[in-house]
């Protein structure tokens, strides 16, 4: 069992690092907003007053934070975790971040004698409070397997994708697939609604056929109720799009589809509607298409 | 039992056609160009010699032709079906065809004292031949319900779903979904394996999250090899999704990705690739991002 220092108790990182408290290991969380350590300390783990006090004596450093800004910030810098981890100390980086900066923090990382993993996750808060999350790993696979007991304590579908960057890299592929898919099921139902066909007739034969899809399967009713309650808010859907874009350019692919879902996604946000599940896609075609559901 | 007349005798009509024979229906096939109605002999049925022969004493006529004007000639004019057929059968356009014609058509067959089905179908060659078909009905639901036993001998899935022209409107709203999945699919492909990561690792997390979709996992693999064999040409699918953009205008719902999309597949065409299979979509990723596929 390792000694772990967890930094973020956000909704995600919360019930992840007390799922490795309950799971056996001596688990230290640090929050920069404080207060948010209960279900940790409730499984067994320890709340930390510093970033110091959580990861120095710390074997292994998980992360999960908002965006790349807040890693760097965390990791860098003269009181940040690269200096503060002892020599030889994993990182884990939870956080769903730009795999370009992801690539550079791991080169950092051994730099200053460290290693790193980036580990972004899917499954919402859902699969962070059951142990059940995606988790997409890059780095070194030695790193990754002697991480085993972290990763099978927050994950269920573990898989090791490549080198520094690939898990960010498969993550945002993950999310420009997903932001499409929605905004290709929200086009079909408003048309679909607007000519008059039986909507859950409709979406059954959909899903039957090559049409289906996880997204359609787990959606395809609360859109049709026009139910945009989180789930996975439009605003963090839209810095993933982001990062997206950014690698793609990087290595000189066009994404036709992800730039413009991204733009879709982009301007609802605009709107002021970021807080919302990102099947509100759906409003913005029926916005374009004149106006709400038909009667 | 029915008495059947079969119109149209190709990849999808012949074996078709030789399943409703072999349910023991008194199947009579018609195909303009002759020589196609070996299946449907072999399976029991008969040839007809002209389109008079086939339909004149059916009590249905089954019609599974290219597009709408394929379908609007055979019904239409002096020696058509809608003068040719009994009163009171009923017709059942398997055809995928543009869903405003279908209503337009089954305005008119009821003007000469015919019933109408809209029942486009999706499953391909290999669900003709097994009789596995996902089929989409529109019309009046009295004639699906009298129709059972003409729907299960050619398909699995057979779902009503709406009023007249219903059956199209669905299909075209399948063909855009899938349309945009290949194409999602191919940029993802494209960019992550521009970022060096592990493909059949990526491709299997992705299929277990929110990404997750019937097109990852009957096209990705051939994907990753580039074997665009058909399956489902590119040509047809074109012809699709102009159907569906034409079924979008006509009631007022713009479709973003619908329309991107569509001239994606439409430029393949121009450039001669219509045979190729719709996967084919990520050669032109390819060609955007200046390339083959890294050695």
């Amino acid at each position: 069992m390792a000694r772990i220092g967890f930094v973020g108790l956000g909704i995600m990182g919360a019930p992840m690092s007390a799922n490795l408290a309950k799971a056996g290991h001596q688990v230290t969380g640090y929050n920069r907003t404080p207060g948010k350590a209960g279900p940790l300390v409730s499984a067994g783990g320890r709340s930390a007053e510093s970033l110091a006090a959580a990861v120095t004596d710390a074997d292994v450093i998980a992360l999960m934070l908002p965006d790349s800004s807040d890693v760097e910030a965390v990791l860098r810098g003269p009181s940040g975790v690269f200096d503060l981890a002892a020599e030889g100390s994993l990182l884990i980086d939870f956080s769903s971040i730009n795999p370009g900066v992801a690539r550079q923090l791991a080169v950092e990382a051994r730099e200053h004698g460290l290693r790193m993993l980036d580990a972004p996750v899917s499954g919402g808060e859902m699969g962070a409070v059951e142990g059940v999350l995606s988790i997409m790993v890059g780095g070194d696979i030695k790193d990754f397997e002697s991480a085993e007991s972290i990763f099978s304590a927050v994950g269920k579908t573990v898989v090791f994708v490549g080198p520094s960057g690939s898990g960010q890299t498969v993550k945002v592929a993950n999310q420009l697939i997903v932001a499409g898919a929605i905004e290709l099921l929200a086009e079909a139902i408003v048309f679909l609604e607007a000519s008059g066909a039986d909507m859950p007739s409709a979406l059954r034969v959909l899903g039957g056929g090559l049409a289906g899809s996880t997204v359609l399967d787990r959606k395809g009713a609360a859109m049709l109720a026009r139910d945009y309650a989180p789930g996975f808010r439009l605003e963090l859907h839209d810095k993933d799009l982001n990062n997206f874009m950014e690698a793609a350019q990087d290595v000189g692919v066009v994404a036709p589809l992800g730039a413009l879902v991204s733009q879709l996604v982009r301007s609802l946000k605009a709107r002021g509607l970021g807080h919302l599940d990102h099947s509100a896609l759906l409003s913005l075609v029926e916005l374009l298409s004149g106006g709400e559901k038909p009667a």
